[in-house]
């Protein structure tokens, strides 16, 4: 399978929905709206939807059941992104090439933008159309993965590895791995399990593709890690705690511990193989 | 009824929900944990609550169906508030006569606890136990609700309130309803059909209480606007805009509308509309 391909064939449904969710630029108040827009539009790679497509094609369905969680995975993601640069946490000036939302549209706005694309990110699972069950289920996957638990806890302690410049040691490399589990690779486990359900998953079934997207999670965060080997400011690094070489070599053992919980999934689950080996190696 | 009795009997169903759903403070990333707790507990009036348990008890329920809906919303409330103590927002060092959460935390802190807030109001909706069809319903409602439509857009047209310095005039008048309706009325409904909605309320009777929601809202912020009559900061005041007596008497009119919607429920609407009226007259 060709992976650009598969972006950008499966993308333009993402993209659709989220230009019908996102409010007018046009109205009021279109600050706000537009600070909305300015991360989604253009976006990154989109790789958290174009998992959850993958996991529904995986489980036999069109890639079109899995568009609610697709948007529900890329909102999170951008919100978190947009606090993230925020003056009092990362103090970015620029993403994707492009002046951070409180840059363009004052810190106040972006504040207000990331809380209104979280509320969002509910309002596009909750779709007409979904059974209510479906819903329910991903609602509760979501908000955990949105929580203290996962992404914001994981953003606290990251924050607190900045600060602290710890000493590279044993231990601080598992803090490392519970960093990138929590702020990580949780919504990109839910990115695949919110895919999978909405194409009929059993439960049994989300379990293990939970596990694997953990797996995948952490080991395309290392591989960030890699890429960004030269950046001074990243203390929370595998490859800085480790050296590439074990950091490496550790990614590429979950990215097989993912790869074989597909094992019995046949040819159906070839794209979303092909997106995990992707997130894992790219560039390296 | 007695309303001090009414918050005495109903609150602590919610205060033991929310417990239960907050994360503890002795539990690692504490200082997150803690952060989140800080202005639930103790909290405020639990005005919120109270009418969401009021209107359960209103279609006849037990006000116990109605706690997953009251602690979302008093969860959903919280957050904004910390997010408009925040710097770049309000700038409020004290809140209820204790230190705002970025005052107590520092600012990354507390934008992240009202982040973890806001996710931890959609699982509280999404409580076991629920009917599917009532989380997704719920959900649709809150994710509304938080958004960009209501609570965040009225936010962002209240800082600029602040920092136009707008001369008072009819049309302001106008804009200061539109964004009382939004910033507060509209989580005030939702309170109310949330706590409805559990007891089994019929679309055709949400509708009607929705309205009477966003009506009490509107004049709760109105009598919130007489009581900080001497605040030189707060430009976004129907008192101000309209005067005094013609403010309270819109106050007035808009509550007797709200209790029109209730007239036929009779004696189990009686807490409701008792809150209603509590709401508008508080301290005047």
């Amino acid at each position: 399978m060709d992976v650009p391909g598969y972006f950008a064939e499966r993308i333009p449904l993402v993209d659709e929905r989220l230009e019908a969710l996102l409010p007018s630029a046009d109205a009021p108040p279109t600050e706000l709206h537009a600070a909305m827009r300015h991360l989604i539009f253009p976006g990154g790679k989109r790789f958290r939807p174009a998992l959850a497509f993958a996991a529904a094609e995986a489980m036999g369905a069109r890639p079109e059941v899995a568009i609610p969680a697709a948007a529900a995975v890329e909102l999170i993601h951008t919100y978190s992104l947009v606090h993230d640069d925020l003056p009092c946490m990362d103090d970015d000036v620029e993403r994707r090439g492009r002046p951070t939302v409180h840059i363009a549209f004052g810190e106040a706005v972006a504040v207000l933008a990331g809380d209104a694309l979280q509320a969002l990110a509910f309002e596009a699972l909750a779709a007409p159309g979904i059974s209510a069950e479906h819903v329910a289920a991903g609602v509760r996957e979501l908000a955990a993965t949105a929580g203290a638990a996962f992404l914001v806890g994981g953003q606290v302690d990251d924050l607190d590895f900045s600060r602290a410049a710890t000493e590279p040691d044993a231990a601080y490399a598992h803090r490392i791995e519970s960093v990138h589990q929590r702020k990580s690779a949780a919504l990109i486990a839910a990115s695949i399990t919110g895919g999978a359900r909405l194409a009929g998953a059993s439960d049994r079934r989300l379990a293990e593709l939970r596990l694997s997207g953990l797996e995948i999670g952490v080991a395309f965060q290392i591989a960030d890690d890699w890429l960004d080997r030269e950046d001074p400011d990243d203390a929370c690094s595998l490859v800085r705690a480790i050296g590439a070489e074990l950091a490496l070599e550790r990614a590429e053992a979950l990215l097989g511990k993912a790869l074989s919980r597909l094992e019995d999934l046949g040819e159906a689950a070839e794209p979303l193989r092909e997106l995990m080996r992707f997130a894992v190696r790219r560039n390296t």
